[in-house]
């Protein structure tokens, strides 16, 4: 466990893996190269659900060789569809909702994620958070749609109830302003969507 | 551990508890009424040794008698002396150095920590570390000392070098922007004034 490091990734699964356990249902809403559904699988194992979202067939590809490699496809479901979908796939608590914004490395980076279903679906994930649950947020603002991107999820975030949600923004002082850094959602209502099965 | 807590305090005492072990080396340079010092000296228990500072003779006395009840005095040194003279107290690599800035609870509100003593007192505390060493420091922008107090250390923090330090900002996103908050400088350099003995 390292909630000191270097990377603003790493720091999100350490404090993701302190949260979760064996068997919890999460979902990874921007599959990318498969770095956090890999992660997630590995965190929540076989006996967990990982649902994955991606509106590139490349990024699903190489999730699934990832998954593949691993020996961990069975429990994740990939799906093509965006992320502000969310709620027309998963009719279940969530323990976890992880978001990683912007565009796929090494891919088009003209295809970034995009200001209003991005806040869709952050805001239907928080409704499928059980109590409890967590959702981060890797925020990019170096990019022209990042930088609005941001402001839009800040100025959201800031108007969530404290007695609703504990929000923690992770940033690093002497990095760049646009360097990533992360905002961490934890649940304290019991208020969801759907009812656990 | 929980490092999503509800409390900023709570939460560096989380992250501390993560890097520190017993036998370590620690200064508190806020003792106040003793919270931190008896933080420490819980975690680095009788075979560590732990210098706390204060300007205030009650604040030591509160930090005396709370240590005194949870039976760790011995590995305490309580000094009557502003922080920025640390040097002039420990000659020896630190482990840990906490900062809780402002005035003392319950106490006189205008004896507030300072921005240039503090700044001198952070500096030189950042150059006692050992390397992977922590310095921790709790801010408060809300009282018209702390507004300045803070502008400085951003500035400060913002100007040391990513290969020297790891910096990083904890905040909650959805408080006013006057609530506290905390920077955790993590030394990457093997740079130190004092050899270990």
């Amino acid at each position: 466990m390292n909630t000191l490091p270097h990377n603003i990734l790493t720091f999100v699964h350490s404090l993701l893996s302190q949260h979760l356990k064996t068997g919890d249902c999460v979902a990874d809403c921007t599959a990318g190269n498969g770095n956090d559904t890999l992660f997630l699988a590995e965190t929540v194992g076989k006996t967990g659900k990982i649902w994955a979202f991606d509106i590139q067939e490349v990024a699903l590809h190489n999730t699934r060789q990832r998954l593949q490699d691993a020996g961990l496809s069975e429990p994740v479901e990939l799906i093509l569809d965006g992320h502000q979908n969310i709620d027309q796939h998963i009719q279940q608590p969530l323990d976890a909702v992880m978001f990683n914004l912007g565009y796929l490395p090494q891919g088009d980076k003209h295809c970034t994620t995009q200001t209003d279903s991005t806040l869709i679906a952050i805001k239907k994930s928080l409704k499928l958070l059980r109590k409890n649950g967590i959702l981060s947020v890797v925020l990019y603002s170096g990019h022209a749609a990042g930088f609005a991107e941001c402001a839009a999820i800040e100025q959201f975030s800031g108007s969530l109830k404290q007695q609703d949600y504990d929000i923690l923004r992770y940033q690093f002082a002497n990095r760049p302003k646009t360097a990533p850094y992360a905002l961490i959602f934890r649940k304290m209502t019991d208020e969801i969507i759907f009812q656990a099965a």
